[in-house]
């Protein structure tokens, strides 16, 4: 079985292009300064100490539980900037003290009986994807141990409905697993974060994960049909149906509950038939402004493209897209029922009233371009391990604004970000990309690249976020969109919800886990 | 100022039309042998007799509060069929003690301590058009008494932001008020329940109420860009946002609280531009089975239009559609921004491939056909008095189904219906539309009307729901999708939720609502 890395993306072997990095070095000298004196040397697995497992486990466990040294390294961290900098640099200073594969939910029952019994925390975990602090073990001291609980065995697409395009999927499955399973039935989840191929069903829906489409079904919880959770408590099962008006959504409670309730096991997800029609147009704007209105336009205008992601002209250009002077904005359509150049026609118009330059058009029958599209975004974490390697701080912020405010908020945040970046690191940039649309307002990304002084990039990394996740927080943004809160937003979380709903999440979760044993520390305090 | 009917729809003085009442009647007599001896002879207000407030009320309520019978009678019950019988036969055993009319959040805090302290039931009402018994006092003995909280001076639209299409209102302002108010600024809310005319955003809200659009927006709560309640525990206001990933939706616990966690005082809501292109189009399936299968492929077309309504043969012929043999489509598209006659012509195209043939097409800039299309069926309500008062009963049920177990589920209602109306009623028909479309199944529409044994048909019409209301839960379909589960839906309810929900919303409602004062017995018992 292929190995999962320690400090990084991926399975061990599997790096970023030579031809990629080859390409882009000179960039790192040219924009950032980087040299080799910033660069990280990643400790090897060998130099790595970790403490043994803090309890004993009872034999009972023994089919379910391993306290393997790299299973345990590899559940440590998630894959945040501060993650792969501690693990470059050996840091393992809380490791799970066991984790667990469970293979029925009679084994996570019986584990949280236990958990329970023993005030042992548990981490409920997916792909290990997070990048905020999500899936890393609690560090207090009322807990006796941690264990991670592993949901790799829940790996099936059950049962397919055709009818009503849905499938029935167990938490654990993978990105790749679901759409080679579905593809048979000419189905797709569709559901494409840059997570994709290590990150899990399960975990989309506890982090309320972005996805695919630019407008309409932004979210994984748009697919959710019902879902099934393992709590302390017992077990929760929805119904599998289309809509309901009774009560407030049940769905509604899990999708975004970051398993401090409980542990989906299985849920109907809403699928997609694979698209057969496509087309998709790139379209240049002299000024950001531009773009935003045209965004602003289309987002209102109910044509509902599939893709329509607003890039800066800066990240553009660093992603070989336009000629760095023009921000650049993608738009495409897709269907399996019907060609939809109309539909792009009317969009392209409406970019051009707003001052934007058509620079090409792709319109064909699907996967001509997707595939390397897909390939390229797909690339990126890989892309990323590299460059924190060399010593760049990177890191993303990703929000959401409504349009009458976004101009204001945006260059607030612009700003902030480039004082921190002045303040605490040496020399950087800050790029800005919509990833979705909505009627009110753009689900706006932000990406920090930075060079830091050689082996104090943590304590950079750090101030500048704290910065930018409180001014995002202070301009009443979301501290996310769809990255989740974590244990790194919690503090931003709790100024931007009502107190009284948090006193309600802290009622929900006392009621399915009254010994407070599920991911403690994360979404809730 | 006009007074609202003690029993009926609307405005002392508005009535059905007398030339729909003329035209109806025949087929009354054809299809129901409905004769003089079934009709109700309603009681006159003079006539009525209550009991007086069971408590008294100190002066400081004085400008709040009220004890005027009228007022009273009119806060007792909501507009199902049970009430417009007990209203008709003057029977009006559980008043409120006094209906409050709050001026501010302020009144609504000071009602809240004074109801918290002395053990008296609130409950919200907004324009009062529930039917499921969402608005009328609890009978339990818990409390000493109840005052109905009327929220009709919170009426006003106080900000419209034309960049987000999104506009600030408060909670009691009722449908025609919304519109009027945005119309000068070219937008509109476009929710239009049956209940349009006599119901407010906050009840709306409250209650998950459906929609103008038949596919994508079908629910008030995806208008929703942020709320302010009033709660016992003080008060939650959540951001104006386009949307946010962090943590489960405040918004959804809010939406369909049916009045238990507190009052709904405002909220942001998104709009609609006024659409300008607009065409429609019937088409004739001679099947039901037919009209199905189009709706199936219609709704995952990702063609989404605005209307797309199947009303079976019956029906469609009772509404003076078809020729009483033919299932009837009716589907529209809508746009501000383009024409969409090439929608339509892929969504007929659909209807066609499925043996639809088209009636007529309607294609035009808007506002020719929807007034007339919005006056009918804003006179269905005020219809269905007549018929009460001439003795059929008259009740519906919408529910929702996945489309791989629609025609099953469809069976069992009918017949159950069916059986039911012959074992507990006289002669009646059952009839079937659907009112929206998900691309997993569609949200089914059902009315019952019979003739019953003169003075007999509370207790048959409550068998009949009951009987039919039992067999939807038993086949996994939710008790209601858009009409709230209030106190007579909430047995069903109860079995359609996971129990361990039920107890999260009790401790959602013990945190927010200590006393328990809020809408006792309504959505959780």
């Amino acid at each position: 079985m292929k190995k999962r890395k320690i400090c990084g993306w991926g399975y061990e072997g599997d790096d970023a292009s030579p031809v990629l990095v080859e390409k882009i070095s000179p960039y790192l000298g040219a924009l950032y300064g980087i040299t080799e004196k910033h660069a990280i040397q990643p400790k090897r697995t060998e130099e790595i100490r970790i403490r043994s497992p803090r309890f004993v486990l009872s034999n009972e466990f023994g089919g379910i539980c391993t306290s393997d040294k790299l299973e345990r390294l590899n559940h440590s961290y998630g894959k945040s900037y501060r993650d792969l900098w501690r693990a470059m640099n050996g840091l393992f200073d809380n490791p799970p003290d066991y984790v667990a594969l469970p293979q029925s939910e009679k084994d996570i029952e019986t584990l949280m009986a236990f958990a329970t019994k023993n005030r042992i925390a548990l981490i409920p975990y997916g792909g290990g994807s997070s990048v905020c602090g999500g899936i890393e073990p609690t560090d207090s001291k009322a807990y006796i141990g941690t264990i991670s609980v592993d949901m790799r065995h829940f790996d099936k697409v059950l049962e397919v409905d055709k009818v009503s395009r849905s499938a029935l999927m167990q938490a654990g499955i993978y990105g790749p697993a679901i759409e080679h399973a579905l593809k048979p039935h000419g189905l797709t989840l569709r559901h494409f974060p840059q997570s994709f191929e290590f990150s899990s069903l399960g975990g989309w829906i506890a982090t309320r994960s972005g996805g695919h489409f630019a407008t309409l079904y932004t979210r994984i919880d748009e697919f959710v049909e019902s879902l099934r959770m393992v709590t302390p408590s017992g077990i929760i099962d929805t119904k599998k149906l289309p809509s309901h008006g009774a009560g407030p959504s049940e769905e509604a409670l899990i999708c975004g509950s970051e398993g401090v309730l409980g542990i989906i096991t299985s849920a109907w997800m809403r699928l997609q038939q694979i698209p057969q029609y496509k087309c998709s147009s790139t379209i240049g704007f002299d000024s950001f402004q531009q773009g935003v209105e045209a965004c602003r336009i289309l987002s209102q205008s109910g044509l509902y493209p599939s893709n329509a992601r607003l890039i800066d002209s800066q990240e553009a250009f660093l992603n070989g897209v336009g000629d760095g002077a023009q921000s650049v904005l993608i738009l495409g359509f897709e269907s399996h029922n019907h060609p939809v150049n109309h539909w792009l026609d009317f969009a392209e118009n409406i970019a051009v009233m707003c001052g934007g330059i058509k620079l090409n058009k792709d319109s064909s029958r699907a996967d001509n371009q997707s595939g390397t599209w897909k390939k390229s975004f797909l690339q990126a974490p890989f892309l990323r391990d590299v460059l924190v390697q060399k010593g760049l701080i990177v890191e993303t912020f990703e929000t959401a604004m409504t349009w009458d405010r976004f101009d204001q908020f945006h260059r607030a945040i612009i700003q902030t970000a480039q004082k921190a970046i002045s303040d605490y690191a040496e020399y950087g940039t800050i790029t800005t990309r919509f990833t979705h649309l909505y009627p009110d307002g753009p689900a706006s990304y932000y990406t920090v690249m930075a060079r830091g002084r050689a082996g104090r990039q943590l304590e950079e990394w750090d101030q500048i976020k704290h910065a930018v996740s409180a001014k995002i927080v202070e301009m009443e943004g979301p501290i996310t969109h769809h990255h989740a809160v974590g244990k790194d937003h919690r503090p931003f979380f709790e100024k931007q919800r009502s107190e009284l709903f948090g006193r309600v999440l802290k009622a929900s979760k006392s009621t399915l886990d009254p010994a407070g044993i599920m991911n403690p520390g994360t979404l809730i305090q």
